[in-house]
């Protein structure tokens, strides 16, 4: 029997309509991310939780069919198929693991103190990795891939998204150069950017990402098939540079306020992968000013406290 | 009976012993730090590791009563002084919790994006905590308070090193003053500077550090006497910013090499709150390129693995 | 007879009266300084100019009697010393002469690209400088010094500005102890900013400046006894490092649109050493954005279109 | 008559030999550019120094037939253009007129400070300046204007260079769309790209350079046609702009030791537009670590302090 299997089910559910109500009060005090025009279009007031547990079961609340943009929660599946496809060595030679102290767009820190991005979690990090793969795998391995990690066949490219990411994303493209002309990309400019904007522009639900979040807390087994889809040793990697790295320059103070290795996107969507185990998936379009969903956080803060899911005991 | 206590202590010991010999094997490796004269008379062949458990086992092995400065470590006090005199809320309006991404006498950061110092582990936020408390704590109240923490009555003040840090400690001065020009440090430059620098003064050996690192992993509670030295709300924070900040630019990878909340000194100081509970002090004043002590990590590395004390599983 | 003396001093006066007319409308435009208290209580309507010729025509408009502390203006005449006392090469090996692009206060630079301050007309630079004569050099002497360049024997310390600037001046604290810090201070850093405070706070008036710029423009003689007051060989380097860094972050488009070798300060004085020769003084404690006085800026744009002082024809 | 037609031609000729002794002295002493592969293939002992007086009085020394690619030389140009095409407020509310203290090629005062590059002498700023004309004005109208200002109807496009740095120009291509998510590019940037890097790649010799540094000395007129190139009002500011920023992180220093306006490229080159009027080019691709030509810069020194060429007297 898992941990979470010990907990009521019925206090779980009531812990969890507890953060569902304690978020939607806070939908109003964000704001759309709108950097990328279809990104602008989201309904602000939407919010959304999912959750599953170890033992199947599974809660949903809200706004959790409503299909969005994976955006930076991306990041976390192109740094799994380099690990699965490179090796961790390979990987970590050309992205560091360091929280990087800077917003996720930064280019300071690249042109100024190192050759190599300072994790797979910002931006330059998550193109140089994309670099990695992009040559050797299509998008369309991607595609199925973070379906299968999303236990969500649906999962598809939203053109829109796709288009919009393409024609605006100019400072992702000044990155790629900038990795470029210092000879640390691994690809192509324009095929490592393409992989980029496609994988940010998955189309995923919060019950996608609950699944996505159980996958690693589960050690990287598939919890219906129990199937491995991420190597034992890569998960522990990959759940420290979540804790560290996962929410912009609020990670510090969400592993000290919640403590669960996480995984924020500018599209509104949250994947948390909490000890028990335990995957939450969240959605919540409206945004503070790190880029994070405003209510999905709040809701996390509740949650974390009243299950007991913080990482540090 | 505690959860290090299903271990059997053979195999603890043996596990040590091993750690030992790697770390040995490393002392070479590194360079005794110089920047201030004093610190440059260590001996870098010196390799000490302490450990102690829940259970008050305690394992010694090479020079463990070997007294050498605190430096950095001493970080970990002033916070939990802080913490203690001032609260969370108050505390953390003066100085962050997040990981900075720079060296940890960065003054770039300060300069450009916030007026509140990165974290408590780096210089700048260090000599910001201690401004939180200077004015109303004296040096006497701070050296019995780590006295009881490393439960070692004779900790005292290092003159020679003391001397040494107020001579040649210029870029702390300048971090201090620009402090004070920003407005946000919130005792007198001069005295800030002085608690800061009596405590990277303090006098330890690994064993001081061994305790230590079992009160954190203790929750707490001092392992001998049962008293609290820590408020448990104040534990996990402390747990949460050593794992992401305590190893300065080598924080990230320590945290998915080690995974156990830890803090390091240019002294060659090294303490370990480990899962279990587990206290781990080690002294190693050969130091690499971050300033870590070269042995003590590839010691932890060790330890770690064999003795399963990753914060993530 | 000098150039000037070719134009008719009925022409001179019309177009200084005019720019005074034009200043006058600038003046409620700016703000004063106010980051040293004691500059925060001048009268911000004040403006005056003063002009004086190498044939010793004099023009004084408005309040040209009113006295107020040189501040940056300073940095001319601690440069002038130190080349006096050090030569070119020996004060060019401890400070640059390129224009850094960054405020006037910065620190960036200065930890991130070089040991050695950009130039002598930031704060940075002027520190070092002093430092190059601080351990020589009284106080008295460099008063003396200032009063003969300004031919002004009224020049006195400001007490109560050099107290303000002494205890609020935590930013050139801090940038005192980082070169210290980086070793390249060359003497030591409280008796170095003493001297640096002081001169700062020299009490002058824009006649005591038009005389400091008739000694520049006159190619270092002193115009009333014809003593040599700074070596021919070093008056070319002060004009070119006032015409690229005098003026702050504005220096660029003031050498373009006036094209006069000036140096401002946050006092409101203004010094300009012109063609012909000719030296301008101005004050107007109404400052711009990038510290200098708005009303002098816009009076020097007039008078050099009108009497064809720029520098490049 | 001119000014420097009072200067007897056998001591000009005297000086520009001695010059040019001393120029061949240091071409061992610097490096060829090399990162633009075709770059590496000049000789880095070539030296060619070619004069015009307004006169037309002419001297060639050394390789002043050998052609070779303008590189940064080509700013002037563009500038010229913009100011021509869009006059002066137009064009400086797109690029500021600041000397930046950067390195040519920085990306961090772009990315921290403003979102105007500095000035147009740095990449930043003749890119932005090239989107300012790339939509009206086509690479064969800019040639044209080149080969008028610089009275030389053979210069062409380099076509291996054209292609060396389309290929491999990765950080002009991160910097043109770093403008672009700046939203302050003004053409597309492929489009701006490829006139900055057609620019880059004009095939000049030293002798166009002489006469491109003539027309700007001669305010602007074709001293063989009379013909007005640069409008009066442009022509102090390409100077002042040239005086302030045009030889790289060595602008300061070279404007007080030389102090004639110049602008320099890595392809070898150096214009510059003296009193007199006289205009100088010269060639010797072995550059310093700032990335001028050592011999030009040496050389240069030498005929400003001998014909009194500095603009500051």
């Amino acid at each position: 029997m898992t941990e979470t299997g010990n907990k009521s089910f019925d206090r779980i559910r009531a812990v969890f309509e507890e953060a569902y109500r304690i978020g939607l009060g806070y939908t109003d005090q964000g704001k759309v991310a709108d950097y990328i025009p279809e990104l602008a279009k989201a309904n602000r007031d939407d919010f959304g939780i999912s959750m599953i547990d170890g033992d199947l079961r599974t809660l949903s609340l809200g706004d959790c069919e409503k299909r969005f943009s994976m955006q930076s929660v991306s990041k976390v599946i192109l740094l799994c198929a380099a690990l699965l496809h490179c090796g961790f060595e390979e990987t970590f030679s050309h992205v560091m693991m360091e929280p990087s102290g800077d917003s996720f767009n930064s280019i300071l820190k690249l042109d100024l103190a190192s050759n190599r991005p300072y994790n797979p979690m910002i931006n330059a990090g998550a193109i140089e990795t994309a670099s990695l793969i992009s040559g050797d795998l299509s998008f369309g391995d991607l595609l199925g891939y973070a379906r299968e990690l999303c236990a969500d066949p649906e999962i598809c490219l939203d053109e829109a998204v796709y288009a919009s990411e393409s024609k605006t994303g100019d400072r992702n493209r000044a990155i790629v150069y900038l990795l470029k002309s210092k000879g640390v990309l691994m690809d192509e400019p324009e095929r490592t950017l393409d992989l980029y904007f496609r994988m940010c522009s998955l189309s995923v639900n919060a019950r996608s990402l609950a699944n996505l979040g159980l996958v690693i807390a589960n050690g990287g087994l598939d919890p219906f098939t129990g199937r491995r889809l991420i190597p034992t040793e890569h998960v522990r990697t990959l759940k420290v540079i979540m804790f560290t790295c996962g929410m912009y320059d609020y990670s510090g103070k969400f592993s000290v306020r919640v403590g669960v290795p996480s995984k924020s996107g500018v599209g509104g969507g949250l994947v948390c992968a909490a000890k028990g185990p335990m995957g939450i998936g969240l959605y919540g379009p409206s945004l503070d000013a790190f880029g994070n969903s405003k209510a999905a956080v709040k809701a996390m803060e509740h949650i974390s406290r009243e299950l007991e899911l913080h990482s540090f005991y």
